[in-house]
């Protein structure tokens, strides 16, 4: 796939390669739905900037964009192999302190590292020139993303199986595109339904209080031409009890060992409404997002924000002053409503604990 | 209870009629909860634009709004009795163009409408002053406005009696104070557990897209020094799980003959939430809610909004341009989520469509 292509595709990409001009192109997040502009990025510190300020969000695309701002931070450098790799390392090093709780972030600097150190490092064979080490470190760059588009892809691949044309299918918060090379990981079977020319019908819970569901997934499934309808969250029920739904299908940030699912805060609330209703209940991620090293829901922490987010989630205040507010980023919901968990390898079903750990061996 | 009394009592108050100056004052409720504004009325003309451009809110607040605001379409009257019934009745259908669907206000209206009629009409006995007559005109107002009251309380007794010291009490929307003379429906029990020294700790639910429960219900109870905890729509199932909830009580803008409820958006998933969480839901609402002539909640319409209210309902566009919306008003409550229905008459269980009938024999 040539970076050209890329950078003229007709689908909305949250990070885009621009080989033409040596550049990171990064779709400026924060101005969705209302602006679609492309941040130039030329150095590490604007791509550090970037992942900061949250122009570029979800795990895989902060990921994927670290992983430029390395090559970034050193294509300049014209001095010796050890001075290549000290940059690399020291650009590593700096890029992760952009966002010190994204998983992936680590995961692909750590990715960029080894492979400076495999090149340039004591035990390597000191046969790569400085020119050719850091085309190796674009190319890895490269890599990450594709290696995430294809398996964002793949999750939709198992996915689409479990759907019918002209489904009804219910998604909350943004598990989207927008959040990984292409794609996304609920999204997945959605942008695959529509280039096989199948019908899905979608409804995008709106996502309170960030409004992910409004702004970003009703956003990028409208241009990429899927049927998407925008719904409040207290909608769902009332939606579902109309016969509208055939399917929910979610993203989510931890997945338990014993397959309960912690996602965005309303997520629980789905799933018991699509169980009361006889609606299946599919989770959708990568095997990275699988933490067997968490017994259960119980384990994860949930992190509590700012009530501002409630009480003037607009610019605008919508609720007393002083008022009391609880207000939970996520929730988990317990394994016995999640009918299958979907990755790039399968379609993995109860007993979870036990096909999860099958899943690594 | 002198109007003075009224006017100073420590609890917000939609509806005051001022003795003193001989007007009605009226909370502006599309200014809160930034602001407490009372619009100072003392023309009819002056009544109608404040129902009409929304400043009065809640059946039973504009049924009462709109009987003064006869009187004070009359008061300055001097002529003959024959000419003071003319204008009551022509003040009746001019106040009755106000809000076209809301039942409260034609029910109060006629009720000024047959008091002149009797005080004034061919079958009085004529000896009825002008000015007694629209002495009367203005008692009868306040007696509207003090059995609203009276209702209201009643509703909160026999709720009351359902909860117990300590409990978490989730609701929906605003079926509040606000809405009526004093106390509301489902927030009756909450004003009287306060009143009473009992302890109840209530969740209000935002109640997207028009926010009632942040913008009225959070304040209103919050103005009272009830213990309340604002909450995302989405944020009632985690809730729920928590423990922290031990009933749900709603209002409802109709029951049907066989105990399905019409109520806000949202209320259909509170109702299934609370059941798989085995947690009683109840609606509160006055006897005059409670539609025989509809047989089932599939007989009542619902009302769609305008697309405005979920993608842009806060001053700030937050979804897409052109995106399909669904943007129901109200959802059905089908009778089996139903634990019990509250009047003023006592709490009414299953068997509804036998029950509801007896209660009206």
């Amino acid at each position: 796939m040539s970076i050209e292509t890329q950078a003229s595709a007709d689908w909305l990409q949250s990070v885009r390669w621009n080989s033409l001009e040596d550049r990171l192109d990064l779709l400026d997040q924060r101005l969705l739905p209302g602006e679609i502009v492309y941040l130039e990025l030329t150095t590490s510190e604007q791509v550090w900037d970037a992942i900061k300020q949250l122009a570029v969000r979800g795990a895989p695309a902060i990921g994927i964009s670290a992983a430029y701002g390395v090559y970034l931070g050193v294509r300049a450098l014209s001095g010796s192999r050890e001075a290549l790799l000290a940059e690399v390392l020291r650009q590593c090093d700096y890029l992760a302190t952009s966002r010190p709780t994204a998983v992936n972030l680590f995961w692909a600097l750590d990715r960029m590292r080894a492979l400076a150190e495999a090149l340039l490092g004591g035990a390597s064979t000191g046969d790569v020139t400085v020119e050719a080490a850091k085309q190796a470190l674009l190319d890895e760059a490269r890599a990450i993303q594709a290696e995430d588009e294809e398996t964002c892809r793949l999750i939709g691949e198992h996915a689409l199986g479990l759907f019918e044309d002209g489904m009804g299918v219910l998604t909350h918060c943004n598990a989207g595109g927008l959040a990984t090379a292409r794609y996304g990981t609920a999204t997945a079977p959605m942008y695959l339904a529509k280039e096989k020319g199948m019908n899905l019908k979608v409804f995008a819970d709106e996502t309170r209080p960030v409004l992910q569901g409004a702004r970003l997934t009703a956003f990028e499934l409208q241009q990429a031409g899927v049927d998407v309808t925008l719904i409040c969250d207290n909608m769902a029920g009332a939606v579902m009890a109309k016969g509208w739904v055939q399917a929910v299908i979610v993203g989510t940030d931890r997945v338990a060992a014993n397959g309960d699912v912690a996602n965005k805060i309303g997520t629980y609330s789905v799933a018991v409404l699509a169980k009361a209703h006889g609606i299946p209940f599919y989770v959708a991620c990568p095997m990275s997002t699988i933490d067997l090293t968490t017994p259960t829901g119980g384990d994860i922490p949930i992190e509590e924000r700012h009530e501002d987010e409630i009480t003037q989630g607009f610019g605008k205040r919508t609720a007393p002053v002083g008022v009391k507010v609880f207000n939970p980023a996520f929730d988990v919901t317990p394994n016995e409503y999640v009918t299958a968990i979907i990755t790039e390898k399968g379609v993995i079903r109860a007993p979870y604990e036990e096909n999860l750990k099958k899943l690594f061996e």
